[in-house]
């Protein structure tokens, strides 16, 4: 393609629209679907007693090129690990653009290719789209939306309204790397030479989660507002308490350190490559180990229990320190780190 | 709400995001789906032998109000209108904001109500959403991504590669009132007080077009390029060329005033409330009838037909004039109107 830049036309509609869709977006993922060039994809349908699940996510991070991704991976990962908290297998992904006039044709390619790549790695398809050209100003670069779409099975249903007191609380991972590499790499602070993003596809994580322990009752991957928020969800959609283990928490030494030197709570950081499992005790063993089987959750770890709500109050989070106080761990109140996904 | 601008805290994922959420989004349009809190929406399967149709568009228009809608009525015409080209019964719709800093959520209320009288009017269920906020200046007050999910009969196939040698072209009403209305607003032109968007849901009518036209070939909007690009496509599409009455074609006085005075083609200005259809000229009455019957196609008239494309040359679109000459109708080059949609 001879643009090198992006330019008003290539949101027209018109023959320049045709030639960024020909040569970069059909280029890095053309699917039997896209490649057919309709405005809408139609698809097989779900079988004999499936559920549709469908979710929708736009990223916006800046840097858009980091360590450990771009906004493309990232694009990619976040939607998938969305439709899969459902236990879904995901099967499809829109993808919508909104570039900014003056964005390079070259970063495009590039995040193109990240994407193709990592639908590979998922096993979705990316099977329509949408291209819009903003004015110089009124755009950071590159905004992406994407749609995903699965399959789950019928029977249990898996959500986190569901949670139940003894229930154990399971994380994936360590806390935080994607949090802190973004505003790392932002504030150009140079931390750690470690520090990378976890942002992964965890799909097939959560299929094998599931085969383990079929009882499960909820996956949610920390995201914005990092585990306490997703935590204080959970304990509100299901009326329960959540206690943690502050010392069953596996966070990095690099993310740790940053963390105390700029005043960053670690369960308020934003993850893009980390579950959260709620499971019966009973199968909590089972579910660990399936976990600790896939490369994205080596570091798996019990890291509380679901208890009943006392009487009257509201739902709470509730960390014990390893020295044997306990706080109150509160839902993200205001902005702590703008635009990390 | 309390909050009179968009804050960078309503994307956090903490408790300003729930409130967003709650005191805005569930207020204007909260679906059972929206209401579970889950971040995938599980929905009911396709039925026995149904397609699934999934399209996805952002919406970037500026001004975000004008005569005939808002940036939110588009937001779920456009994709209900793209998932219904399929020939689709349109049923889901998903919902992700990227919101400016300082945006007043006065707007963003308006613009949601009108999201959900829209919706209701197409009969689809807003099932899930995402909300971002970017920094002042990175832009521009408001985009909007729709996703759309519909469910497809089996059997016969709808899509821009059917069109046939015979076939007529049919409008399903005036061309170029959503562009020139845009532009007129953006440019404060004062052009006429006539001048308003056509947007609007068009699933209904496509539904009655195909029972009463069952071997209709496609459905196609002529949105961004006009219909010279929608031409253009099915054309390529099909290998065929396309012939246009000039004549035939309906446009209102005052949006051919603004065309002549300001040197555009009206056939290449954006529409978001008409639809082309294609059919076996056997069942063009009929279809014509359909589409006059229903409040949004009652200018509708046959404004061509399909031809076989003389041997070897590229398919092409040519417009009879009144005056017995002919003239290449080329798809937009470059950029007419910039955020028209």
């Amino acid at each position: 393609m001879q643009d090198t830049q992006v330019l008003m036309g290539h949101g027209s509609g018109g023959t320049m629209m045709k030639r960024i869709i020909d040569d970069v977006f059909l280029q890095a993922y053309g699917s039997e679907w896209l490649r057919e060039g309709n405005d809408a994809a139609v698809l097989p349908a779900t079988g004999p007693g499936q559920r549709l699940v469908v979710s929708t996510d736009s990223f916006v991070v800046t840097p858009h090129f980091f360590p450990g991704g771009d906004i493309g991976h990232l694009a990619v990962c976040g939607t998938v690990n969305d439709v899969a908290t459902a236990g879904a297998e995901v099967k499809y992904l829109t993808c919508a653009f909104v570039l900014e006039e003056g964005f390079p044709i070259e970063s495009l390619k590039r995040i193109c290719a990240s994407m193709a790549t990592t639908a590979e790695e998922a096993g979705v398809a990316l099977v329509t789209g949408d291209t819009k050209v903003v004015n110089r100003g009124h755009g950071d670069g590159i905004y992406i939306n994407t749609t995903g779409v699965g399959f789950a099975p019928g029977g249990h249903l898996l959500g986190g309204q569901f949670c139940q007191p003894g229930d154990a609380v399971i994380l994936s991972g360590t806390l935080g790397d994607h949090g802190i590499t973004i505003m790392s790499c932002r504030e150009q602070l140079g931390l750690s030479a470690d520090l990378q993003s976890d942002a992964a596809p965890l799909n097939h994580l959560v299929a094998e989660v599931l085969a383990a322990a079929p009882g499960t009752r909820c996956f949610r991957d920390p995201t914005r507002g990092g585990l306490a928020s997703t935590l204080n969800e959970l304990a509100d959609q299901s009326s329960v308490d959540i206690v943690v283990e502050e010392a069953a928490v596996p966070v990095r030494d690099a993310v740790l350190g940053a963390c105390e030197m700029l005043g960053y709570d670690v369960f308020q950081v934003a993850n893009e490559g980390k579950m959260v499992v709620v499971v019966p005790p009973e199968q909590a063993d089972s579910a660990l180990a399936a976990l600790r089987a896939n490369r994205c959750g080596t570091e798996a770890a019990i890291v509380g229990h679901v208890e009943e709500a006392s009487g009257g109050r509201a739902p709470r989070v509730v960390v014990q320190t390893p020295f044997g106080s306990t706080r109150i761990l509160d839902m993200l109140v205001g902005e702590q780190l703008p635009r990390i996904c």
